[in-house]
């Protein structure tokens, strides 16, 4: 089922709960601030946006922790919000603010007007895909992604970073079909995306639902999961003979486990709220289990970095089974030490081998 | 056990699980920027804080909702960082950006300083106590209140709002004794400011834990709760005769939500990720429920908001037998219609009078 031409295929493993000597880790944004080399690569491109578009260049990023640390997988850099970039809505990366679009959906006119994008303006991140496919030469597994439709239609919705989503949840009180019709529109847009990943050479996918979590406890299934399912059934699940596992990562989504767990993926992401091992009773072991290290963790001394990093091990228990991938409960901060990271890998490497052995 | 002397008392029988005939509403922050009136008001004390260190205008922005709105409750109008402000490390509130220490407590030096400030530095806040509870005049009950002890020490600590919460988590991790030693002054600290509350005139006191839902799953417990739960034991329960009920509100707490409702208080504050029948549930209605409208959903028009409020009802279930009080699952914006919060309490009333009937 897994890939001999992978020199590290744990992860894959992991993911579909199969047998693994250890438990495999990465890191969301792996690739990203905290690096110095990262940084110059960044500044060397002039934006994120031109980091982003420029094959080589991602592929340098991409490809810049695994020189540093014995992870076990890579992950496509790129942004979720290429897809509403490509829908014309006019991304930019305003220093210190974050994304920002220049024409947000605010009218019923600019909704009419949103269509699935042709994918071909999207070429550079599957180009992007196959360069770092092809430079890991099988070194570990390289995972696509893509937002939820539901997070997609915040930020294209607002406009920009939020900190109480009154726009977006103005539309769903009021105009819900609008809404609806934006999250058909990114759902649609989001399998041809992530398929086309997959054919450029995407091992595993993953889906970030990074605001489904923001949403009323009666609202989630309607507005973000059942997007979210609808996205992960209209993937190839197949490529090359082998399966392509998907995982579904909804920032602040224990309250819906049960249901994120029932939507098609193979695993789920867990941010740092939740318990490992009752999560693994909520969902009955049917999916594997992605996270859940508090980020800031990697701000402690050594000695709390190797003890964090064993509670969440031993939360989720013996590891040889496989169904449980290391991993942050969100992105690494930019002001983590690299040193850190390096504590972190050898702890989870190491303690996970130990309790399999 | 309730105050006969009170016009109205149906929000401490529902806190106290006792027969209401209607469901009773208030709202968090509901003496706020939302009202042009309140706007006035704080424009002519000059400040945020020069407002609340008066206890005439502090009186006048209390009242100020409760004409406009039939609420069932009163709470006074202050902050929470009171304390810290009493304790030396200078508050002030910059415009657009929110409360900021002038001297937050980052060194080993800094916290041994640190001590259980003189309450009469506070007697401003007990003398609006007594002010609005004069006011009042048996109308509602006046709720007073105080932040959480990790609430506070996350504020102490980083010296202003966060995202990542990386200071206070870096002291967590790399100094965990530093930060009990902080949580504890904070516990004895707000203990005696609540009982100095109840002495003026406060009914019921509520504990906001606003950021406790951001600790990682284990250390909930030791760094948030344990302090909660030692500031509610600590709190006087009767006074005048009466039961005074404590409600503790943790958002982002339905991970925890067993445990905070067996920490001692009455009543158990959510927002809206969470399903009050499944609080419920899980609670085995040991306490009462206070919440848990999406503060967003008053951005809808007329029938969301009657819809959506009828929702947050019907949840809970008949309310006869108390046990449920409206809020909103978190502060009301400032951006709220004050026709919406019209509408809202209107629905609260007559749908809950109608299915007790």
């Amino acid at each position: 089922m897994t890939d001999s031409s992978l020199k590290n295929d744990v992860f894959l493993r992991a993911l579909l709960r199969e047998p693994v000597p250890y438990t495999p880790i990465w890191m969301m944004r792996q690739a990203g601030r905290y690096l110095p080399e990262y940084r110059e690569t960044r500044a060397q491109a002039g934006s994120f946006l031109a980091l982003a578009q420029n094959p080589e260049l991602a592929c340098e990023v991409t490809l810049q922790p695994l020189r540093r640390f014995p992870l076990d997988a890579a992950i496509l850099f790129s942004d979720i919000l290429t897809i509403p970039h490509a829908m014309g809505l006019g991304l930019d990366f305003v220093a210190g603010e974050g994304p920002q679009f220049a024409s947000p959906l605010r009218s019923e006119e600019a909704v009419a007007a949103l269509a699935v994008p042709d994918m071909a303006l999207l070429q550079y991140v599957f180009d992007a895909v196959s360069v770092i496919r092809r430079e890991l030469d099988g070194q570990v597994p390289l995972i696509g992604f893509a937002g939820s439709p539901w997070t997609l239609a915040c930020y294209m919705v607002e406009g920009q970073g939020t900190q109480d989503y009154r726009q977006i949840k103005s539309m769903l009180y009021r105009r819900p079909d609008l809404l609806h019709r934006i999250l058909d529109i990114n759902a649609r847009a989001t399998i041809q995306y992530l398929n086309e990943q997959v054919r450029a050479g995407a091992q595993a996918l993953m889906i970030f639902d990074s605001w489904g979590g923001v949403l009323a406890h009666h609202h989630f299934q309607a507005f973000s999961l059942d997007y979210t399912g609808r996205v992960v059934s209209g993937l190839m699940r197949e490529h090359e003979g082998r399966r392509i596992p998907v995982i579904v990562f909804t920032k602040g989504g224990m309250p819906w486990l049960e249901a994120i767990a029932a939507c098609g993926a193979d695993a789920i992401g867990l941010d740092w709220t939740t318990s490992l091992s009752e999560a693994r009773r909520r969902t009955g072991d049917r999916v594997a289990l992605q996270g859940n290290l508090d980020p800031m963790a990697l701000f402690g001394d050594e000695a709390s970095i190797r003890r964090e990093a064993r509670h969440v091990l031993d939360d989720f228990g013996a590891p040889q089974g496989g169904g449980h991938v290391f991993n942050l409960g969100h992105g690494i901060s930019r002001f983590t030490p690299p040193e850190a990271v390096e504590i972190l890998v050898d702890e989870v490497h190491s303690h996970s081998r130990r309790a399999s052995a």
